[in-house]
Protein backbone atom coordinates (compact mmCIF):
# COMPACT_ATOMS: atom_id res chain seq x y z
CA UNK A 1 0.00 0.00 0.00
CA UNK A 2 2.60 2.32 1.13
CA UNK A 3 4.79 1.67 -1.76
CA UNK A 4 2.26 1.58 -4.42
CA UNK A 5 1.82 5.42 -2.86
CA UNK A 6 5.62 5.30 -3.41
CA UNK A 7 5.89 4.30 -6.79
CA UNK A 8 2.88 6.43 -8.26
CA UNK A 9 5.16 9.66 -7.53
CA UNK A 10 8.45 8.12 -8.64
CA UNK A 11 6.66 7.44 -11.13
CA UNK A 12 5.14 10.91 -12.29
CA UNK A 13 8.43 12.74 -12.00
CA UNK A 14 11.34 12.47 -15.07
CA UNK A 15 14.03 12.19 -13.08
CA UNK A 16 13.04 10.90 -10.10
CA UNK A 17 15.10 7.41 -8.68
CA UNK A 18 13.44 6.12 -5.56
CA UNK A 19 11.07 6.95 -3.12
CA UNK A 20 10.99 5.38 0.96
CA UNK A 21 9.05 5.73 3.90
CA UNK A 22 10.96 6.12 7.02
CA UNK A 23 10.32 6.37 10.87
CA UNK A 24 12.70 9.28 12.24
CA UNK A 25 14.18 5.95 14.16
CA UNK A 26 16.12 4.99 11.31
CA UNK A 27 13.78 2.08 10.30
CA UNK A 28 12.62 2.00 6.98
CA UNK A 29 8.45 1.04 6.24
CA UNK A 30 8.65 0.92 2.77
CA UNK A 31 10.66 1.82 -0.43
CA UNK A 32 10.33 1.82 -4.14
CA UNK A 33 13.19 2.20 -6.39
CA UNK A 34 12.44 2.67 -10.13
CA UNK A 35 13.84 -0.02 -12.33
CA UNK A 36 16.99 0.45 -13.70
CA UNK A 37 18.21 2.94 -10.83
CA UNK A 38 19.33 0.57 -8.31
CA UNK A 39 22.88 2.36 -8.23
CA UNK A 40 21.14 4.54 -5.37
CA UNK A 41 20.62 3.22 -2.65
CA UNK A 42 17.56 4.49 -1.07
CA UNK A 43 17.88 2.50 2.17
CA UNK A 44 21.05 4.19 3.34
CA UNK A 45 19.94 7.45 2.30
CA UNK A 46 16.77 7.30 4.17
CA UNK A 47 19.20 6.40 7.36
CA UNK A 48 21.27 9.03 6.81
CA UNK A 49 18.33 11.37 6.32
CA UNK A 50 16.50 10.16 9.48
CA UNK A 51 19.42 10.44 11.91
CA UNK A 52 19.27 14.41 10.10
CA UNK A 53 15.66 15.19 9.71
CA UNK A 54 15.36 14.25 13.72
CA UNK A 55 17.64 16.47 14.69
CA UNK A 56 16.72 19.52 12.81
CA UNK A 57 12.74 18.58 13.93
CA UNK A 58 14.35 19.14 18.14
CA UNK A 59 16.14 22.32 16.53
CA UNK A 60 13.84 24.07 15.44
CA UNK A 61 11.43 22.96 18.13
CA UNK A 62 13.98 24.56 20.19
CA UNK A 63 14.53 27.68 18.07
CA UNK A 64 10.30 28.18 18.26
CA UNK A 65 10.12 27.99 14.89
CA UNK A 66 7.29 25.73 14.90
CA UNK A 67 6.93 22.00 13.07
CA UNK A 68 9.89 20.78 10.96
CA UNK A 69 7.67 20.56 7.80
CA UNK A 70 10.13 19.94 4.35
CA UNK A 71 13.30 19.96 4.13
CA UNK A 72 15.64 19.52 0.87
CA UNK A 73 19.39 18.58 0.04
CA UNK A 74 20.99 19.30 -3.46
CA UNK A 75 24.49 17.29 -4.09
CA UNK A 76 26.16 18.00 -7.25
CA UNK A 77 24.84 14.05 -8.74
CA UNK A 78 21.41 14.06 -6.41
CA UNK A 79 18.57 16.25 -4.86
CA UNK A 80 16.33 14.95 -2.07
CA UNK A 81 13.30 16.17 -1.35
CA UNK A 82 11.54 15.46 2.02
CA UNK A 83 8.31 15.78 3.85
CA UNK A 84 7.62 15.05 7.06
CA UNK A 85 4.18 13.10 7.42
CA UNK A 86 3.62 12.79 11.45
CA UNK A 87 6.22 12.99 14.72
CA UNK A 88 7.60 9.86 13.77
CA UNK A 89 7.77 8.99 10.39
CA UNK A 90 8.54 11.23 6.67
CA UNK A 91 8.82 10.09 3.05
CA UNK A 92 12.02 11.10 0.95
CA UNK A 93 12.22 11.03 -2.81
CA UNK A 94 15.79 11.02 -4.40
CA UNK A 95 16.27 12.76 -7.95
CA UNK A 96 18.92 13.51 -10.37
CA UNK A 97 19.70 17.03 -11.37
CA UNK A 98 17.56 17.70 -14.16
CA UNK A 99 14.65 16.56 -12.45
CA UNK A 100 12.24 19.63 -11.75
CA UNK A 101 12.62 20.88 -8.29
CA UNK A 102 9.02 22.91 -8.39
CA UNK A 103 7.63 19.40 -9.83
CA UNK A 104 9.21 17.28 -6.97
CA UNK A 105 8.46 19.80 -4.44
CA UNK A 106 4.76 19.93 -5.48
CA UNK A 107 4.20 15.82 -5.87
CA UNK A 108 6.22 15.29 -2.29
CA UNK A 109 3.28 17.42 -1.24
CA UNK A 110 0.67 15.49 -2.18
CA UNK A 111 2.47 12.14 -0.96
CA UNK A 112 2.88 13.35 2.61
CA UNK A 113 -1.14 13.40 3.41
CA UNK A 114 -1.64 10.19 1.64
CA UNK A 115 0.88 8.21 3.47
CA UNK A 116 -0.41 9.76 6.62
CA UNK A 117 -4.37 8.69 5.52
CA UNK A 118 -2.86 5.12 5.11
CA UNK A 119 -0.36 4.65 8.35
CA UNK B 1 32.71 43.17 3.98
CA UNK B 2 30.69 40.29 4.30
CA UNK B 3 28.36 41.63 6.53
CA UNK B 4 27.29 44.22 3.86
CA UNK B 5 27.22 41.45 1.40
CA UNK B 6 24.68 39.39 3.93
CA UNK B 7 22.22 42.91 4.39
CA UNK B 8 22.06 43.38 0.92
CA UNK B 9 20.41 39.78 0.64
CA UNK B 10 18.58 40.46 3.33
CA UNK B 11 17.20 43.63 2.69
CA UNK B 12 16.39 42.88 -1.08
CA UNK B 13 13.85 39.96 0.25
CA UNK B 14 10.63 40.80 1.55
CA UNK B 15 9.97 38.44 4.45
CA UNK B 16 13.45 37.49 4.99
CA UNK B 17 14.86 38.29 8.46
CA UNK B 18 18.62 37.48 9.09
CA UNK B 19 21.95 36.07 7.15
CA UNK B 20 24.50 34.76 8.50
CA UNK B 21 28.00 33.65 7.27
CA UNK B 22 29.35 30.36 9.19
CA UNK B 23 32.16 27.72 9.50
CA UNK B 24 30.86 24.42 9.49
CA UNK B 25 32.71 23.73 12.56
CA UNK B 26 29.84 25.98 14.29
CA UNK B 27 32.33 29.79 14.85
CA UNK B 28 30.12 32.15 13.02
CA UNK B 29 32.37 34.89 10.61
CA UNK B 30 29.24 37.75 10.11
CA UNK B 31 25.69 37.85 10.46
CA UNK B 32 23.02 40.38 9.80
CA UNK B 33 19.32 40.79 11.31
CA UNK B 34 17.46 42.88 9.66
CA UNK B 35 16.01 46.04 12.40
CA UNK B 36 12.94 44.74 14.74
CA UNK B 37 13.29 41.04 13.77
CA UNK B 38 15.66 40.69 16.94
CA UNK B 39 13.32 38.15 18.01
CA UNK B 40 15.11 35.52 15.11
CA UNK B 41 18.62 34.58 17.29
CA UNK B 42 20.44 33.97 13.92
CA UNK B 43 23.56 32.65 15.90
CA UNK B 44 21.85 29.82 17.63
CA UNK B 45 20.10 28.69 14.12
CA UNK B 46 23.70 29.13 12.46
CA UNK B 47 24.69 26.52 15.16
CA UNK B 48 22.19 24.37 14.62
CA UNK B 49 22.51 24.16 11.02
CA UNK B 50 26.41 23.61 10.96
CA UNK B 51 26.47 20.17 12.95
CA UNK B 52 23.48 19.72 10.28
CA UNK B 53 25.33 20.78 6.88
CA UNK B 54 28.65 19.25 8.55
CA UNK B 55 26.98 15.58 8.56
CA UNK B 56 25.10 15.87 5.25
CA UNK B 57 28.71 16.98 3.76
CA UNK B 58 30.04 13.67 4.82
CA UNK B 59 26.96 11.71 3.90
CA UNK B 60 26.52 12.75 0.62
CA UNK B 61 30.20 12.33 0.37
CA UNK B 62 29.76 8.66 1.58
CA UNK B 63 26.89 8.34 -0.73
CA UNK B 64 28.71 9.04 -4.00
CA UNK B 65 25.95 12.26 -4.62
CA UNK B 66 29.22 14.18 -5.23
CA UNK B 67 29.29 18.22 -2.96
CA UNK B 68 26.83 19.14 -1.02
CA UNK B 69 25.74 22.69 -2.47
CA UNK B 70 22.48 23.80 -0.99
CA UNK B 71 19.47 22.46 1.84
CA UNK B 72 16.92 24.02 3.07
CA UNK B 73 14.52 24.10 5.75
CA UNK B 74 10.84 24.70 6.01
CA UNK B 75 9.02 24.88 9.58
CA UNK B 76 5.84 26.05 10.43
CA UNK B 77 7.36 29.92 11.41
CA UNK B 78 10.47 30.22 9.36
CA UNK B 79 12.52 28.44 6.69
CA UNK B 80 15.93 28.10 6.23
CA UNK B 81 18.06 28.61 2.50
CA UNK B 82 21.64 27.30 3.30
CA UNK B 83 24.27 27.94 0.29
CA UNK B 84 27.47 26.05 0.54
CA UNK B 85 30.23 28.58 0.16
CA UNK B 86 33.23 25.82 -0.09
CA UNK B 87 34.51 22.79 1.76
CA UNK B 88 34.87 25.47 5.33
CA UNK B 89 31.68 27.71 5.18
CA UNK B 90 28.26 28.16 4.51
CA UNK B 91 25.66 31.12 4.26
CA UNK B 92 22.46 30.55 5.61
CA UNK B 93 19.22 32.86 5.64
CA UNK B 94 16.57 32.70 7.53
CA UNK B 95 12.68 33.79 6.13
CA UNK B 96 9.60 34.49 7.01
CA UNK B 97 6.80 31.50 5.64
CA UNK B 98 5.70 34.71 3.57
CA UNK B 99 8.79 35.15 1.80
CA UNK B 100 9.12 33.80 -1.78
CA UNK B 101 10.80 30.46 -1.74
CA UNK B 102 12.02 30.79 -5.75
CA UNK B 103 13.72 34.52 -4.63
CA UNK B 104 15.04 33.18 -1.70
CA UNK B 105 16.41 30.68 -3.63
CA UNK B 106 17.77 32.78 -6.06
CA UNK B 107 19.61 35.47 -4.06
CA UNK B 108 21.69 32.52 -1.85
CA UNK B 109 22.70 31.29 -4.78
CA UNK B 110 23.90 35.13 -6.20
CA UNK B 111 25.42 35.34 -2.21
CA UNK B 112 27.38 32.27 -2.49
CA UNK B 113 30.07 33.07 -4.72
CA UNK B 114 29.88 37.11 -4.01
CA UNK B 115 31.40 35.73 -0.18
CA UNK B 116 33.36 33.09 -1.84
CA UNK B 117 35.36 35.73 -3.66
CA UNK B 118 35.35 38.22 -0.78
CA UNK B 119 37.01 35.14 1.45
Amino acid sequence: MFRDSLQRTVDRLSGAVAGILMGLDGISVDAYTKPGEEGIDIQTIGMELAHVVGQMRKATEQLESGGLREMTLRADKLSVFIQLVNDEYFVACAVKPEASFGKARYLMRLLAPQIQAEL
